[in-house]
């Protein structure tokens, strides 16, 4: 197992350089307890070395310092994500971004963009939560045209659940941070998730769109290996 | 404020005789932590008093001590229910009780034996759970009858947030103990319940289905004051 | 279930307009995690509509938006919430909502505008707390005279238990985040209204003087049925 | 600080035999992971010491190996207490154990039988719980009467700060493990009671109905330095 | 929506016909509180309707009444799974099924035969677990030739997270209850394999072998979606 | 029991005129929640009432306006205590307040301050942690002559049990919100003092310096009964 | 990282046979969710590559299973190990084994027949807990003696903190599941002993004698790099 | 026992001077709920009495404070520390303080200079987090010699386990609060360290680098005792 060759040693930093070749998802930053300056130099370096670079949960601060670099990027403040370069295109099947209200946009703007940057096509229906069930059957077509389904709520976070009865595809469920007081900041709504009766439905951290989207981009890859 | 006569002291416990002129709800027994001796001891008073008893979480081995008196009493051992003399008519309206799944049974029946005890007219409509959505919106003309619904479910416990966007009478939750170990004994459920985006859940104690019943018969005796 | 004509799609956001016809709530507004313009965009829809609207949670800068509008409104800071329009005439029946302590006023606020809009009528008990007994009794029959009894309270939450073992109507609990560390910000008094030994008890979310206002109109509701 | 004479070593244990001279209160034996063997060893040396013992949480087995002794002792089952020798005269003032229900007077008998142990004269007044207010306005009488008050609650745990509103004596109170599920085996209730509005609330373990003697006796003492 | 003809009601339980339809996993049957009776009445039915059932957490009770019944069926101890009737073929691909020790079987067994059942192939890798990594790196060929990874762990479910760094398939992760009492019955290695730094890993409840293997065969699914 | 005569109703608070008389602590006033405009309206009345009042977490804000009325008073800024009028004269004992550390001066002084206005001596000795126990022992005969001793700890909480363990007077617990994550906002010493093997060790709330405070009066009036 | 030629696979176990080589302590076996079958094949071929073996938490079944193999061994009830084969000469230096209380036992004696399984000369002084604290300074000496210190304690778990104050030695805590409710089953002293104010303390899981004991004999070895 | 001599009291806190001869950790300064003046005034003694020393957790306004001392000091923002006078020579050994990513930096710095004022000496691995194992492997022969590691790792936490199965050195496990919403601050970090399958591992407080440092100081002293 020859790993020597695969790491960016930046000082503060040892960029994961082989990521790609093992895991299928190249190296991107996550920018909290970065100093502007170390985002900086991170992106430079992965946009070099991979042509294209993803930072996540970007501050006002270190959006600025990207701004300043003398190559063009986007920065979507919504979802505090910076993209740069040029990301594959997007061949790898279908991501359907659902969401119970508006509050959990933020969230899924990141699994949204995070994973077009990973090379996946991204439909999205937004507040299509549980308590108007109307919404959500009215969008189920749209839905069950999808490969895999990122599911986002916060409050009860029944969404993933209730989708995973309805639909085949795999569903990536992503609770959030937003509610009264007893959904515990997202804890409420992962632990129902997490005791979702409909089988089919698996849980990543809370807020956490960019791992969402990581990992149903692994799912989409299985269609290459038809 | 003269509370003084509506007091039975029997040594070891003090009955609330008037409890059903202020609260609408007769006393009634809890089974936990009394000897066979003092349940059965209790239940005769009530009966007494009351003209009817019910007692709630009774033991196999004070339901044997209950079979032993020379009064007659139903004794259903899945809800653990013991119910004597001559409850009142069923003319308060009508609660449903609906389950998420069989595990659930249990639960819902204290709910519909207690919520009949106090003189409700019961509906169940039992297994709706939210992973097959078609089961529940197939029975949500019969549950859409009734004047309160009491919802029951373990695991993730989103029947009752669902169940509320669908209709429009109060809806009682009841988080169950069943489920996986992340439903940690019933305390997801009940977070899940408190957290439903849908407007018109109210949420009692884990597995408690009397409590449910008693607030869903105060709900009703409203029709009474119209 | 014919569901297609109730929705309202803006893009952020999917209004459920056919949520009075189903619930007898119509659709309302919370206002954390939007934008200034995604509020007044979703009021004025509402407004045009339903010719009234309720915004919760509303902050200073959202109140500031809303005050621009080219309608009238009434936003109170205290309870955070704004209402235009023509809401109901309030013929519903009363509630009340007693507190703990006058820490609990901006979350029964809340509940007691909402409860007016819904067309509730609507009595105040404040600062009622179990420390002092003679002030609750003092106020019983105020308190009795209400069909449905909203009751907030933080620190130890033990109101609704203590006055609904005095009343009949149904006892809808409300958790406060009031009070010292070991109240986990309201977690504690939800536990402890959860497990209140007085019958008839229901518990909404933490600070949620919202959803306790619209499960109460629900029960309200039930006089019409008789 | 010679602290040396004042400990017997038995190889597995430690007795502590300055303690009443330190604290006022003599060593006793708490008996969980204690061998029979072990606990007798103890008591003797205890009573051989100190003219008196006292065993807390006896169990079966314990109880038994404790009968076959060749000296007289008193065994409660239902406290799991067990006490031989000629404790001290209650000459130290009263204190009142009250109780929210039946099912806490195992822990209730605890607090009675320690603190009598200890040298207090104790009174009883059991299931005065909140939901019926009458039960603990009619006694309130006897319970101002006492110098301390222990109040034992399991569920939701109001009685202690109710109890603390209404009388001057300090009120200790202790949390019980009885209740459906969200009383989490008592951690609810001792969070309520840590949280009561009432100043002059006290709180000890759940269960503890021996540490709330003690404190209460602590408390007592005070009365010989006045 | 036709949903009306796919539930098959047994009185006590509303079988969900059309499960296989909808979400290309037929419906399958959770032991825990179901009597013998209604579970060998259910696997009946899920018999004749669909030409195989699996039946999981089966109890040596229920167990002992699907043997008695008059069909061949398959019940395997260890992971409390009974199969019967003729499950599809093995063609979707391949599952691996890792641990990360011994004590984790129970639960890798129960996710191994569930795949099978549902048409997956699948090859097993126990007691890889990251105290002896090159247990792990051994056998990483084996590992990664697998089209979806089910990683199995308890204490500190570290195992999830070091296997998604070093392949590119997704990574189910399942969470066990055995530990030490920090584990807190396998609430810590839940939020450990949430919290996994690797991308890729999505998570589901404690012991939860069957929910794992269905989100597992919903990717698998994804290859016929080439 | 005839308490009407005993509340002072300001519209937004309902004052408990009564307490003194019913529990020997009159009502003062806590801070949190209330606007400086209703804060200086309840002192004044107390005030007049009472002859002297007490508030308690007092914000800069409510300090200023507390400030610019027309009566003397003294603020504290660390302890957040503002009193004016004339307090009894400390004739009741002696409270001796012990702290951990210097950090948890804030709530000690809070004791401290509140204890003298009730009527109490108090002495103070402060970080007399356990890490350095020869600082305690050193001080052991100070506190030894105090009546009731009230100990103030963060982070690990264990200077109450260690205390009990030394001296006969009962101990107050106060655990306080200093120290790093794991000490969860002041629940771990919460915790260690509600388990403390020292028996007489009784807890109040985080930070409730107050708290402990008004039980420690209680439990000095005791010497009045002798 | 040649690490093949380590590893004994047994098919249900892959045995760390390197482990000696790369952490300086040999592998051994954890009972619970072993077959006695499982148990005595890994005990064997342990013995038979390592000279020795030590198995730990052994059910009475496993010792019923390793007492019938044709090897002499030593099971010890109380702390639930089996050693067998020839361990290593007591050459490291001394680990003393301290208790907070004689319920600890079971625990101490995990951590002090390990330590000697791997080494280290071992000292026992138990039942010196800190309600009592001339006990510990008695024995002060005694430990300061050692070259590390395991302390063992359940309920508050003081005792480490204050250990660590008084030696020079790196103290191991470990928390025990001893105590009353509200010590949650060993979370409280675990939380309690992370918190510790004075520094040098380090701690293990709940009930984890074991691997206190191999902590502490990696951290003997220390005195083999002079 | 002469304890007396060796306490430095400046009225707001009282100096453990005689902590060095005890413990071999010469005490030193907390920085948070101190004055800039009560910190400067404990720097300026302790310089005086030790001839160094440090301050951790120091806030921006003590920074500035004690620039402004007429003595030379060396503040490092991103640690947080403070360091004064002439701290011993490096000659106890070697720490190797490993981070998993770069956000866990100002807790590593903390450990790093904390190890290094108490005379260890420091190597620094970081961002060698399990996600990429070469990373770590690649690192293993510096890792490898050390005498002590100290592993500082968030998010899932794994790093401890991981290290401590390839090195034979002692390893000390810092949790921090980096990551996403459920690793809750750092408790989950902690939680998982605590269960570490690999032996060896223990833990400290939640971003407490310094007392990581301290501990791994009181290992490095066993090698004085050869």
């Amino acid at each position: 197992m020859d790993m020597d060759g695969t790491t960016a040693d930046l000082g503060f930093a040892r960029l994961d350089l082989g990521r790609a070749a093992r895991t299928g998802l190249a190296e991107t930053v996550y920018g909290p307890g970065k100093t502007p300056e170390q985002l900086t130099a991170i992106v430079a370096e992965l946009l070099r070395r991979n042509g294209a670079a993803l930072a996540t949960r970007v501050s006002p601060a270190q959006a600025e310092a990207l701004k300043a670099c003398d190559w063009a990027g986007d920065h979507d403040p919504m979802s505090r994500t910076y993209v740069c370069g040029t990301p594959p295109e997007p061949t790898l099947g279908t991501v359907c971004v659902c969401t119970g209200g508006t509050g959990d946009l933020p969230v899924a703007e990141e699994a949204a963009r995070c994973a077009a940057f990973f090379g996946a096509r991204v439909a999205r229906e937004f507040d299509v939560g549980v308590a108007g069930l109307h919404r959500l059957l009215g969008r189920l077509e749209a839905i069950r045209a999808a490969d895999v389904v990122i599911a986002v709520a916060g409050m009860e976070g029944a969404l993933p659940g209730v989708v995973a009865g309805l639909v085949a595809a795999p569903v990536v469920a992503v609770p959030t941070s937003v509610g009264y007081g007893a959904s515990l900041q997202g804890l409420t709504p992962l632990l129902t998730m997490v005791n979702a009766c409909a089988e089919g439905v698996t849980v990543v951290n809370i807020d956490n769109g960019f791992g969402a989207a990581a990992a149903a981009v692994r799912m989409l890859r299985l269609r290459e290996r038809a």
